[in-house]
């Protein structure tokens, strides 16, 4: 065993680097999930450590690092993003405080992955994106649902000219998590929140651009449904709503596609109807998250009396899908596609490939969440800014 | 931060235990992955460590335990089984050596995690059955498909009464990896890889005996479709094949129910049918692993003209979905079903409820499968052996 | 208008065929309904007129007669089969009374158009097939769901080696229309009514002939799933019920093919899952009434990755649908395939064409229902009477 | 058989009506079957008898009425507006035509059933109004696709309150019947013809009226996807193309909501996808015309963990579903919803309950239009005219 054992060590002789993960909730399991198994299942040129967690307080932080399994634990952020030995840091704290978090980040020479949105507003996403821009820095945004194999499968069919040139886009992002009039005030609904559009809108806005580019100007208004809620949970006490529960608009992408998106948090029913129809002169493609392992590909080159959109299933042929299983059919779930992410930012990190999509590609969505906003106000044409 | 340090410390100060796992490929990947994944997701009562793997030579083992993070490697699975620093010993070595290597490990005093099927013939699978009865070994076997959250909502709506009396069940596993008649001889093909019956056949009938207990009695048959295959990749070379490629039998449950079951590797254009109806009195369940976050309902009690199939989506209401997301509509996949296996298996061994399924039950299927292959020789009804 | 007056009476010139019904009920509108539609629909050689109408007395024959168009009535349907006006007799009685009614008309040398199942048993559809060929009458039995374009097209796809040599065929026919235990005796329950498999299975067989030929022998059983039902609509006598809920068995066809078929008209849920998936070497077909203007085609030569079952929707490209609507999309329902029904019978009974089903289609139907009965109670496979 | 006949003559002694028909393509094909097939399905007040038609030529004239049946045959619709005998006009000539036919026959005071577009823009739909108010007209517009019942029970869910307080739509109407750019000049693409957003944007702007009332405002754009197309089909010589292939916009209820419609006859792959989903504060609807006998329902107050998208699928429940077949399951096509309209008319002219949609319906449906189309010019919201 003895010489088994040298191969061993000698094959993990790989670099590693060290993870600071701020924010312990959802999305920071999900990080800390992603960057424990992505070097068992993708060949990476560095195995991540799980170092160092920070979150709003030392218990909130140590309970955290133990169940996640980071070997340390704190309550200030501002040590986990200057501590020398963090090589990349993850942020999952809320929207608001992403500027700060990242910009020191930058400044200390951290590689930096930041949940989406960028930030509540495109001045400040700005700022991140410059300092980013300035330092050099490797970012990646998570923007979850983008990486999906089954994705990236659509892009290629948009871009190769399978389906012949762009006529249309309809996408929608709806879910029900604030259907409920009873649902009090919370960080979502706080004007630093950023509402529907700036929350879900921006996945869908960012698969758009993805899939056909930049959005040059946008057309719409946005919609507060619930006026007011309760301050807490149960509370007979209302304060108004600040921010959109829905938004619509139409947009004109720089390629001369017309599309249609629609964000919307109060849809009843609807768990996860992330979905966006392309047409072509030359097929179709639809995609809905509600089934994220299908793709529906409709060819306008079939036999006559035998078209129609076939339902293709995720399986390898559609990488990185093979990382996860040789075998079709076996279906990848949501916290595989943060795998995905992570892979990508530390294949970049090493100077493999370059991480989509980063800061300057969140800010360029956020500028779309922006403009849609001002053309709700100005009730006309707006352009998004192009820098 | 030394104060956080410490409080880490403590919370981790979790009891370990080590992995030995054989085999790195296909399933060796996902075991590695479910048991590296599983503290992070779980409040697990010890956690994990990859310690040992062995393959199938020193080159091969070195470099999985590289890959998938392993500290030793051997080429000698009995030295893995007999390594006095394993607790669990992960079995995914090929149908036909699984009896040798559970037995040992059962012997030297492990608990043991095996793929199905648990062997390729009942008598096999009997002998391990009972070394792991006589030696009370905690017992799991990887079924895979059974712990998804939405067929554990299934067979609650059917112990609990919400559909009335079980009146039918209709079964199905197909898929297309056998469908090209160019495709080779494997292990698949071998009879002691035991056919499409014995191959996925169990899978859909661990899931019906999960769903509606036990089956007495079987009438059907198995057919070879293709009656000679190649003997390599390209080679024009055939050999006659031995093992059947589709089985469909009637079955009788235990409890009064008649049912259909049918397996098909050489299904083409599946790629993970594996599907059931279960019809009561009172509603009906449909399920089909091509969209294995969906569970469809119907209730008898709907208001007139509005009664139909419910497609219910995976949420945190259906556990242990929470421990991957908080929210629905995001989807768990393949591998995190493995990694439910894994969780309760380390629970069970550390006293906190019970392994399904176990050897026990996996013996029962094969039981079932030895049935269903006898009927179709004898072409009459024959009795599933109930010891 | 004079002169376009006269190329009307021209044109219209077309020979009248008169029409007996007997049966004013469910399918006796529907009878009524198609004859009326189809001249205007397609092209026919024959105009039919709505002639004479018995039912069971004088007022619901009268009643009938009016409300369906006709312009007499009767309430003794042998004046009706001896009729020397009636050209096609259409027989919508229970199923017990069919061989009577038709034998009478083929004696009078009429046309017949009889609703399935022919008889409920084969003993007597025999006498009726044996009629009608002795007298060489043209007759068409109402298989209904049949002669979908949709089914033409799968039948087209099977013939023509499209999906490859053929692998596997699996049937059902799934209805709820006596799921409730307090649904009452009927006619349906009647000895002399059938049974599920007589009644909706001869569905599912009629088409599994349809697209794969004969069947050669069956293994099944049938089962009574609510072994006494109420007298009446809520009273509480039972009495026993003697003909089988549900019935399920194992087909092998005279070509090769290995199916499995299921009836079942206790199938909570179920409105009409008559559907079928026939899977061949190089590609396979998914069909359901429940989606009657689907047809689901996978194609082993779609490129990598872009395979996929595509959802084909009845178009004009799939005849006689172009007969009904000239655009895609419109969707056929119910009563325009009875409509295609009666355009084949006229077609056939002026000397163009053939109708099918016929009689002798109808009676091997019935062989295989009693072949399956057989089987149930022996227990062992039962190989289906050839002539 | 005498006193049968003597019932079936008093219970026949119905009030005929005449219809003259203005077409006998596509539509006029419909209209025929559906006057045809009515009195046999519903118990109308008076039996339509198919008098007169009236085509482009004597020629086709005579041909068409001979093919669907009518006595009689004019070249000149004038005569047809203007023929005593005849009670109804149907109009199914191209939509430059309607406006002429239609106050033609209103002055002759006959009842009208126009197919839709009414006209091709609001002002000479207005005179269409007008002329029909001021003489009392009985008018019936012919939306197809409205009148389904599953669109029915859509309506009733949204009134009734079912699904709480509407806060989303969300429609649109897209085919492929323009998507090839191949496709050359026809009464389609002249201004005279409307354009996608008249052609099919009529369709599901009738429907979002129907559901939930007035549209007030809107705001969108129209798209030209080809701007030239052949002159005929093959030529190699192109002509611009001056109408809309496709429109977007949003959509301000009276009552409040917000919505977007489309309407595109360019969408690839895309037969009838004339869909709309309702979302209300306690539960939400969905629809599509490529599965027209089913209705997805969500209810808010299921029970936890069992909540979903219910799939009811049409039944006697859904009147006038019993109508056409007693049993669920059987579907409806697309002729049975002309004759749904066709009852309709025939009821209202009868004095039995009130014909929808009639000209006023359509007028508004025609302002809505143009509205949209001067949104698309001035870029900016447009209030939708009221009177």
């Amino acid at each position: 065993m003895t010489a088994a054992r040298e191969n061993v060590m000698a094959e993990t002789a790989r670099k590693t680097i060290r993870i600071g993960l701020i924010g312990s909730g959802f999305m920071g399991k999900c990080h800390a999930n992603a960057f424990r198994s992505a070097p068992g299942l993708f060949r990476l040129p560095a195995v991540p450590e799980l170092s160092l967690l920070a979150d709003v307080d030392e218990r909130t932080a140590s309970a955290g690092a133990a169940a996640l399994g980071f070997g340390r634990a704190t309550a200030d952020w501002r040590q986990l993003t200057s501590d020398p030995e963090i090589d990349i840091v993850a942020i999952t704290a809320p929207n608001s405080l992403h500027a700060d978090m990242a910009i020191a980040a930058i400044d200390a020479g951290k590689a930096v992955y930041c949940e989406k949105p960028l930030s509540v507003d495109a001045p400040t996403a700005r700022t991140m994106r410059d300092a980013a821009a300035a330092a050099g820095t490797c970012t990646m945004v998570g923007f979850n649902f983008l990486r999906n194999p089954m994705i990236t499968l659509a892009r290629e069919l948009v871009t190769s000219g399978e389906i012949g040139e762009i006529t249309a886009f309809r996408g929608i992002h709806a879910e029900n998590y604030m259907a409920d009039a009873a649902a009090p005030h919370s960080f979502r609904t706080d004007p630093q929140g950023g509402g529907a559009l700036c929350d879900i809108g921006s996945h869908i806005i960012s698969i758009a651009r993805y899939l056909l580019g930049p959005i040059d100007s946008v057309l719409g208004e946005t919609v507060t449904i619930y006026p007011s809620r309760p301050v807490a949970a149960g509370s007979s006490e209302h304060r108004p709503v600040k921010v959109d529960d829905r938004a619509i608009f139409l947009a004109r992408f720089a390629g001369g596609v017309r599309g249609t998106i629609e964000a919307d948090w109060a849809s009843t029913g609807r768990k996860m109807q992330l979905a966006f129809e392309v047409v072509g002169t030359r097929g179709a493609i639809a995609f809905s998250q509600e089934r994220m392992n299908e793709l529906h590909l409709y060819s306008a080159g079939a036999r006559r009396g035998l078209d129609g959109f076939a339902r293709i299933e995720a399986g390898p042929e559609h990488p990185p899908y093979g990382n996860f299983c040789p075998a079709s059919g076996h279906h990848l779930g949501f916290n595989d596609l943060k795998v995905i992410e992570v892979v990508e930012l530390i294949d970049a990190l090493l100077g493999q490939g370059t991480a989509y999509p980063d800061f300057e590609e969140a800010y360029a969505v956020q500028q779309t969440v922006d403009a849609v906003k001002r053309s709700a106000v100005e009730k006309q044409w707006v352009e998004v800014a192009s820098v």
